[in-house]
């Protein structure tokens, strides 16, 4: 397998250089590629074919709870921002403003959207008049910009492809409820899609979404210890809704402002699913979304029969609603080995004279790297076995990552312990804004989220010694 | 009926102001609303849910052809955009440029993509070495800014949706053959999906796309006797692969520069559907677009047994596959005749006491006013069958139409005449630019496209009586 050793040169180790490893796969898997305008990124077809999958997922699972889709302007004039405003100044360091139109200066300068609150608010106070017109049930799928400084691939960019949910309803606990299940969605995501196990909690006053009242997270954890905010979903009362002007007359007849949420994920989920898979061989993907499923390569092509043999194969693959690819280039066996591993596809099949001789294939699972005989006739009940295993597998090795990473601190001793050497410290907390910053002074932790459903194992706050009833976890964070 | 008079009264009736009644539709079906951003429509959830099923035809078509879906960044730096003169000189007047991102001056500016040719071209140059990496084949799926003054709604905008195609190939003829392809995917689309027939042809030199060689296009002839270019595939020739560097070596081993398409369609089709089916009740939309194929009203709603039977026809429409709505809101069987008339759903099914004694249910067709009676059990046969009627029947009226408005003309009298009455005006044509000026000035039309596959009908030309072989379509436009 010399073919193949030449191909894994070409990927730093995971153990020598994450970041750099994280860099190389997404350029030589064709995930993205850098484009001429600085800290926007090109999403190449392999890497917006992963987009693809979590877009059916999810329009499947926003419209089977009753959302509807809509398009609002990209573009938002400057005085419309400013309407609310924690929310301007949120945003405002990081906004690309655009004030020339058609050769002449735009009075109103337009701000390109960073998100879309105040556009749907604007919208929402023209079209939601009673109770009857609750809730309304909105998401948008779109591309964002922030201007940010420093970047890097599906992470953090200055273009990201998204979607964000916006919604109003008559209620209160409606609303909160829509935050809470809209999070129990990406968890699903996250388990039945991408195999990441998500820690979901409540952000901290500190970290939630400015002009938000509460803020709901999923977190995953990446191999190099530091975690992931990878989707968030938000409640924000009747803020908004009175800043905007948005009343209904409620049941009892009287003039109420709704309640407000909205929730968003982004290819930021493309980032997660390279870095908690991935090996020092490249990409890992779970069958759920890879763009290829799988990938047939025949042995010997050359040879009488293999190459019909392999078109057979890949029919039937594909006749069983597989995404499979035939390789059937005039690369090596090995190479084309390699260069499937690298891009993470989960299955492969190989199929030479003796295997047809034989009546047989060999899957090999991307994942674990073994190898399994199967008659040719078992085929792909055989592969719908092992789409759930490795589904299964992969799901249940990075959540056994996770279990190994969060460690109850007592004191801030543990604490800097725990977080130098990466992972989640679970700890009691006063509460205080003091001590969340106080950590991050000691450690550049930050509070990830206040997980749900937690037993307190300890009295007091590690930074203070005062009485604590609160559980959060602190990581290093993307 | 008298709730479908008041209904049918907030529409302006087609004879009385066409353009009226094309902005009342838009609006009172809820297509689409103002935003508080000049220029820039929002795309309501069910104006938004016929561009799906637009996207959801044409990306499998583009599929099926080989095509990949990619992402480029939303905005090109200026510098990048006049490297092709002839492409910047086009886009220029109608740019919106952006020059603040995080609070500070850029230094090249960046303009919002009307069209993204450069973008490819830059990423085409990094990608592209050998013959073995063509054709390249990409789509994207976006939005596109035109800094227009007078906007329409779906018609001119200063934001649309649409998707672009752009590709690269080894040869011209290769090149030429896709624009010429993915110009029937467009036809089809016409026909089996929006139920419009499209003229199509090549365009003339004074009308094509900004640095094309070539430009092809469909054109709907609307009600109000303009045309609407409703898209467009160009070839390039290798004129950008130029400008931008991109070369491969060949097979003989020489460096080229390959030849290059780019095609879209946008949501300029929802007009052009709005306006070639709609009546003075409303919309009429064809079932294969329709957000909302079937929606069943019962009638006498509280009686027994009324909202079980209509929830079970609801059931089985959905069952097979149907996109269908249950209409059991407290309003009138009359009101909710109208307003489905309006939204222009295809089929409507009533059903009362009446018609569960007899198990029966009552279809009406939208585009003709028809209603038929039908056993319970035969429903969804049925269904299947005035599906496809429908679709038929709305075809073919609207290629009636267009037949009957293409006159052929051999005076510019004639023309005049014409075109003053509406529909397209079929003259021979010299070829000359001054003559299709000159039509412009004597009339205001333009040369729509040279149809293909045309037997010259006359010798000269009209307008300077010289020696002509090419057909040309004139018609005023949109």
């Amino acid at each position: 397998m010399d073919n193949n050793q030449i191909k894994n040169e070409s990927i730093t180790r995971q153990e020598d250089d994450f970041a750099q490893w994280y860099t190389d796969v997404c350029k030589k898997a064709e995930l993205m590629d850098y484009s001429s305008v600085k800290g926007f990124i090109i999403y190449r077809p392999y890497g917006y074919a992963i987009w693809e999958q979590i877009q059916n997922y999810l329009d499947r699972r926003f419209k089977e709870t009753g959302h509807e889709n809509v398009y609002m302007p990209m573009v938002i004039p400057e005085s419309l921002f400013q309407r609310e405003k924690e929310h301007i100044e949120g945003f405002a360091p990081e906004c690309l403003i655009a004030n020339i139109g058609g050769n002449a200066p735009i009075d109103d300068p337009l701000i390109i959207r960073p998100t879309s609150e105040v556009l749907f608010c604007d919208h929402y106070q023209k079209i939601i008049k009673s109770y009857r017109d609750l809730p309304k049930l909105y998401n948008q799928w779109c591309s964002v910009v922030r201007w940010e400084k420093t970047t890097r691939p599906f992470l953090r960019g200055a273009e990201f492809l998204w979607q964000e949910g916006h919604t109003m309803h008559e209620t209160e606990e409606e609303a909160r409820t829509e935050a809470l299940k809209m999070l129990e969605v990406y968890e699903d995501l996250g388990r039945d899609v991408l195999a990441i196990p998500f820690s979901t909690g409540r952000k901290t006053d500190k970290e939630k979404f400015s002009g938000a009242l509460e803020t709901y997270s999923i977190e995953a954890l990446m191999p190099d210890g530091k975690a992931l905010q990878s989707g968030t979903t938000h409640y924000f009362g009747n803020g908004f809704a009175k800043a905007f002007g948005i009343q209904f007359q409620g049941r009892d007849g009287k003039l109420a402002n709704p309640y407000q949420t909205s929730w968003g994920v982004s290819t930021r989920l493309i980032g997660a699913t390279i870095m908690v898979h991935g090996d020092d061989n490249g990409l890992v993907l779970p069958p759920e979304v890879a763009p290829i499923q799988v990938v047939v390569v025949p042995v010997a092509m050359n040879k009488p029969g293999v190459l019909t043999a392999a078109r057979e194969v890949e029919k039937k693959f594909k006749d069983a609603g597989y995404r499979v690819k035939l390789d059937d280039s005039d690369k090596s066996p090995g190479w084309k080995f390699s260069e499937w591993e690298m891009k993470g596809v989960p299955l492969r099949v190989e199929l030479g004279p003796r295997d047809i001789e034989k009546g047989q294939i060999v899957f090999a699972k991307r994942n674990t790297g073994e190898k399994i005989i199967c008659p040719l006739d078992e085929m792909i009940e055989k592969a719908n076995e092992l789409k759930k295993v490795i589904q299964k597998e992969m799901y249940e090795r990075a959540f056994k990552y996770l279990l190994e990473h969060v460690t109850e601190v007592r004191n801030l001793d543990e604490l800097n312990a725990v977080l130098d050497k990466g992972g989640y410290a679970k700890m009691m907390w006063c509460g205080e804004r003091a001590c969340e910053d106080k950590v991050k002074e000691l450690t550049t932790a930050t509070a990830r989220c206040l997980p749900f459903n937690q037993i307190p194992f300890a009295d007091t706050c590690p930074c203070c010694g005062k009485k604590a009833e609160k559980v959060v976890l602190f990581a290093k964070a993307y």
